[in-house]
């Protein structure tokens, strides 16, 4: 926030789908929903990390049980725009936003049901390391090619 | 389990989706596989939470901010047969097992991917209670009506 | 539930505080209360992992990164007799109902604040196995000797 | 991350307990831990939370179910220095880093056991608004008293 007084217009406007080429279908759960009737903040992250994982898993990219090097968040952050509220299903959108040599930032927006603007927009940073050391790796050339695929 | 010696043949056989009329889709989360790298037993019941309760909204049911009736869950319980695991999506069969004045068991098998036996199974007793005295209610003819599609 | 029209006394009445031998206390957290205001019916069964594996790793039973058996969930239950709600702190009592050669039951009721009766009670039966196979193991001597201690 | 080579000397040292006025005891949970045997990333915000609406509600500055004014979430971030685990309990350090006219930046900070260096360090944006229109109102003068004791 840049003003207190005038949150909403002070802030960059929320992206829309056209930002993003890769999507991951989501579904929201009972307990997503706060006392406050909405999808807690807390929430967005679980989402983000879903996400991202299942995409790394599903492209043969990562082995949760196996894989030599594992991917440690060092930093996370998340803007809210709007609500999001089970039972409605949320589309993820995914971008590589900075590409190192052992890190990778991805940044997420979440859409609730068929809506083209974001309701939160958020990022994470991984850091490769390796598993047992948990000392920071190169990403390896397979993995820096899927990364530059979603590169914005 | 009826024997300590033989846990896995002195139990009842997993059900099937044949046992079922009602199915809804979810998907699971980076955080629901624990430390052992499955499903960890507590995330089942907020799927049967998910599954019976996103049912209801989306039949008119259930509103969560405004019903002047809600279901409040007096007795849960899950008999595991195999893992579940993130980023696999899973099945809810749904089932009716019984349908009191005030109370409905509700019956729920997990099934992992495309399998046809269920990896968990289920259920729950949503008591209607008035939101303010929390008092017990009689079921609504409507409800009543919607429940009994579902019986087995 | 035994009647449908008489819930609260047809059930055994909740136990206190003096049927156990063994507590755990707990915290809770803003996300545990759902969108009526109490704790979801999931979060006592994290409480129960959380109550149970903290003794265990507490009294060198459990290296949930190294153990060789695993104590792997097969049935799970609980009954509700009234509410908890964040910020209320909750107290575990832990009892062992059954000790077989490769299994354990644990009893486990979960105390609001200073209460001596039970908010909820439930159990929850691990069978040990061998953390690569999956197949059961007998329980360890030392391990046996510490659930006597908590037989009821 | 300022750069990609030396992620851990390029950002700023992590916080130290001297650095706070205000600490809550939290106790972490078997479930907090995911497949890489530490804290998941997601779970630091829910301990943000409820370190945070904690000490609101014990102070008379919020009650969930109640309160006209509500504390919206618009922006949240986090670092992590050191992984944190359970069974280890946390306590949380806060500090008010920014106080305007309806809202107000809370800086929090996550210590492992008995250390003096925090795992993680991180903030939220509340900003109050009505609890039914959702418009943003000034904070009052009682909690804003309350907000200055905590200021940086």
């Amino acid at each position: 926030m840049t003003s207190d007084e005038t949150p909403s217009t002070a802030r960059p406007a929320p992206a829309t789908r056209s930002a993003f080429r890769l999507f991951r279908q989501l579904t929201t759960r009972w307990s997503d929903n706060d006392v406050y009737g909405h999808m807690n903040n807390v929430v967005h992250y679980s989402l983000f990390d879903t996400a991202v994982n299942g995409w790394l898993i599903e492209e043969g990219l990562l082995d949760p049980a196996r894989s030599e090097t594992i991917g440690l968040v060092v930093e996370t952050g998340c803007r809210y725009h709007g609500e999001l509220m089970f039972p409605e299903p949320v589309t993820a959108g995914i971008a590589v936003g900075r590409l190192g040599r052992s890190s990778v930032r991805y940044e997420i927006a979440l859409f609730g049901g068929d809506k083209e603007t974001a309701a939160a927009e958020g990022f994470f940073i991984h850091v490769y390391v390796d598993r047992n050391t948990r000392r920071p790796v190169p990403i390896s050339d397979a993995m820096r090619a899927k990364f530059q695929e979603l590169a914005r």
